[in-house]
């Protein structure tokens, strides 16, 4: 498997809803972007707010920015803040560095894209993405 | 029925994708936006090109933007060139004024949103569209 | 081979430059996306102007965004200018609709990325892009 | 001496590349700007991740912005973070404030232009660039 379907994508919504319902998380939003950061797959949850396609992308897309989990943006923002902020001036203000975008890879760890969840708590999304991802018989990189 | 439901944004989808298969289009990506212009789902089949997102949100965001299906954009765009520029300039550059961009109405009238489509010719994109928006017991406005 | 390597970019790059060589043409500038459109190799020949560097991956921008050469977008604006006045918009404003971008692909047809050149006429840009594809042992497609 | 020829910035490429190499970093991207900001040459080795043309562009141009090497914004940043955000709100968003872009300078100290390196540390990142200015026999300027 050299990328990303549209089937995989739906598959990783899908678990990462029924994760979401199962430990009983509030309304989930998530986005599946290609490698190339370019949306494949999205859905909303009744009853989320209104930017949250922004943000589930925004975590999915620093994710691919960096070749790294959003957990590792989380760290990094704290720990270098300045980064962060050039970082984003740089994409043209599209991350969102928290947990919850994970980095998608197959079996050989050849990265497919990214998945990026919100609505819950930070913890609880990058959860969410982690079930997704393994469900669909794929590999995950939080952080 | 007061909102767009992401079961009935999914089933959109599926009965857009359904009308493409059935007729030999090229890859499609629908784009499902709520009546605030946010969007509730989506979806790109394998194959689509990079910016497809970006066109049929283009499409489904300029009709909100009128109230009004993309089809009028265009038959503007042409008449009046200044004017869909003037709206592309203040929308911050979200629209793509051609046909494929179709307003989901309940059967009471009432604006639910809008979805766009891309990848055919785009009257094959709206005739997608309307199928899309039909097979969901939903009305639709192409216009 | 399943992707675009550095090798190949830059042989990419020194194969155009040789045909520009060979023909006269003025200095030119060449980029080279992957199929995400993002930059993987870069050159610009002393004496090239100031906005070469945003032409010439404006060009290959392009390309990618339709899933065809930029050749095909240069037509397009002439015959529907709202359309690619619109697709430029929702691309925030990255491309450059003229000939002298062309898509990389592998024996196979699979997508790799693709070229963008500026310095000459349009039509000599582009030759210089395919020349380049084309000693790299890759498939080209201009329009 | 009196600007950046493209067969200097490809020594400059080549030479940090070698120092990557040498030292065991990850793979490296390479911006080479001239004096007035714009990209000369680039090179993105092969598993960099996506948005490494953003990040050592944006050392390089913080660099040439304020005519002192990137680090010397790091530490700026640190200590008067106000003044950084409103440099890169003024730029446009096109500055990431951490070591490794460096000013290119000739033997009289005449600015020639900026490498922007990135993908290993910082610390690393900025060593390579130096070493490439330096095997293209012309002088650094760090901080």
């Amino acid at each position: 498997m050299s990328e990303l379907t549209l089937a995989k994508a739906n598959a990783i919504i899908e678990a990462a809803f029924a994760k979401g319902s199962e430990v009983k998380m509030k309304p989930l939003t998530v986005a599946v972007l290609d490698a190339g950061g370019h949306l494949k797959a999205f859905q909303k949850q009744d009853g989320a707010s209104m930017l949250r396609y922004e943000i589930a992308s925004g975590k999915a897309y620093g994710a691919l920015a960096v070749g790294m989990g959003s957990r590792w943006l989380d760290q990094t923002a704290k720990e270098r803040p300045h980064f962060m902020e050039g970082l984003n001036a740089v994409s043209g203000g599209k991350i969102v560095p928290v947990p919850g975008g994970v980095l998608i890879r197959d079996a050989s760890g050849k990265l497919l894209g990214a998945v990026g969840i919100t609505g819950d708590t930070s913890d609880n999304d990058e959860l969410a993405a982690i079930s997704g991802i393994e469900a669909a018989g794929l590999k995950h990189q939080a952080a």
